[in-house]
């Protein structure tokens, strides 16, 4: 954030405040998606149910985040560029606070997992693609804590490993489902934790694609989705 | 909106523009989640591959209604009360697309589904998760429209039956899966839709506490997740 413009001290705190507290709000998500899945490989019932009741932090940290940002608009007037900075503060609160429901409905499902050792196959699936969520996720804050734009295009593009991933572990369960009926509802729960995993991804893409807009102040959303969809139509 | 108090007629009439993209955005929503819900219900393929193609638009619409938001932020300087109300609008559409994702992937899933009228039988199961759904989506618009809080109040509640029709679906499709495993990758996915319905559902009860937040100037966001905590730790 360029800060260095405005002539008010008072109004450069805030608005390093306002980073500080998103990048704080950041920690807590990536700390509670890589407690909820390591309790999941591990199957660590004890982790899993410590790390389901975090996510109250990261709720009041969005509705906080979101009023310093009313505030500051309210009061300060931002010019364009410190407005395109809080506007998308207000879009990644949000999709930081999705992620924290994520890792708890992940956290949930790990907690009611039967202990069996047998089960434990199954983790071994999402292994590759709980790495790649999480390599994602801190890449994405990370490029919010540089705003580094050309970066995040970059990161975002790793969405498309994740989703590829979850196809795989969703072909790789049907068939430990087709093997073992007796083990289907864990099956299932697993099959829920990979789609939550998933979703984080999505989240950290559009993280991505906000730090995209606050350096280059265009909007990308949707950009290539819209490409590939004009590319089928030909 | 109270638009009456606004001294500028071309200010009041942007804010009413901005309202009626709002539920213009809304419209085509509701349309997609109805028309991938009716799809699924009755196994029509090609409906649901028509379903499928119309995403763009409602996308389209959030980038645009972003930039309307942001430029009125940063030319108009609004008041408290009008502020709130277009940092609401920001939070909505984000919801709304989000819904029309999940349409797009229950259209997707749909068109993916064999066509045997055996699997019929469990579409069955899913009636009254969408009519519910259905509903919730419909009202919250509707307490957008109107901006209308009490009702939004009401309306936010009926999500709890969702999420448990949304369990009842589950054990339902669980029992499918174990009396006819021939089936699995067809009932697997019908999973993946009754998840996406549940997940309108959220989105539909976010909406109603924006409306309560532009109306009351509350933010009540996780207020209720937060008693029902402190309630189970004491």
């Amino acid at each position: 954030m360029n800060t260095q413009d405005h002539i008010s001290k008072e109004y450069n705190d805030e608005l390093e405040q306002l980073r500080a507290k998103v990048l704080n709000m950041g920690g807590l998500v990536e700390d509670s998606f890589n407690d909820a899945t390591k309790a999941l490989l591990k199957g660590k019932v004890q982790l899993a149910r410590e790390a389901s009741k975090e996510d109250y932090k990261i709720n009041a940290l969005e509705v906080s985040i979101d009023e310093d940002c009313s505030n500051m608009i309210a009061l300060r007037q931002p010019a364009a560029s410190d407005l395109r900075n809080i506007f998308a503060v207000v879009k990644i609160v949000t999709d930081l606070e999705r992620m924290g429901d994520e890792s708890e409905k992940i956290a949930k499902f790990t907690a009611e997992l039967s202990t069996n050792s047998h089960s434990m196959k199954f983790y071994n699936s999402l292994k590759s693609l709980v790495q790649n969520t999480r390599e994602m996720l801190s890449a994405a804050l990370d490029c919010y804590a540089r705003l580094d734009a050309e970066k995040a295009l970059e990161v975002l593009e790793l969405d498309n490993e994740v989703d590829a991933e979850f196809i795989n572990v969703n072909r790789i369960l049907t068939t430990y489902l087709l093997e073992d009926i007796k083990n289907i509802e864990d099956t299932i729960k697993v099959m829920w934790c990979a789609r939550s995993i998933e979703r984080v991804g999505d989240h950290a893409k559009n993280i991505c694609e906000y730090v995209v807009y606050i350096v280059k102040g265009n909007d990308i959303r949707h950009v290539i989705d819209e490409e590939s969809r004009q590319g089928r139509e030909k």
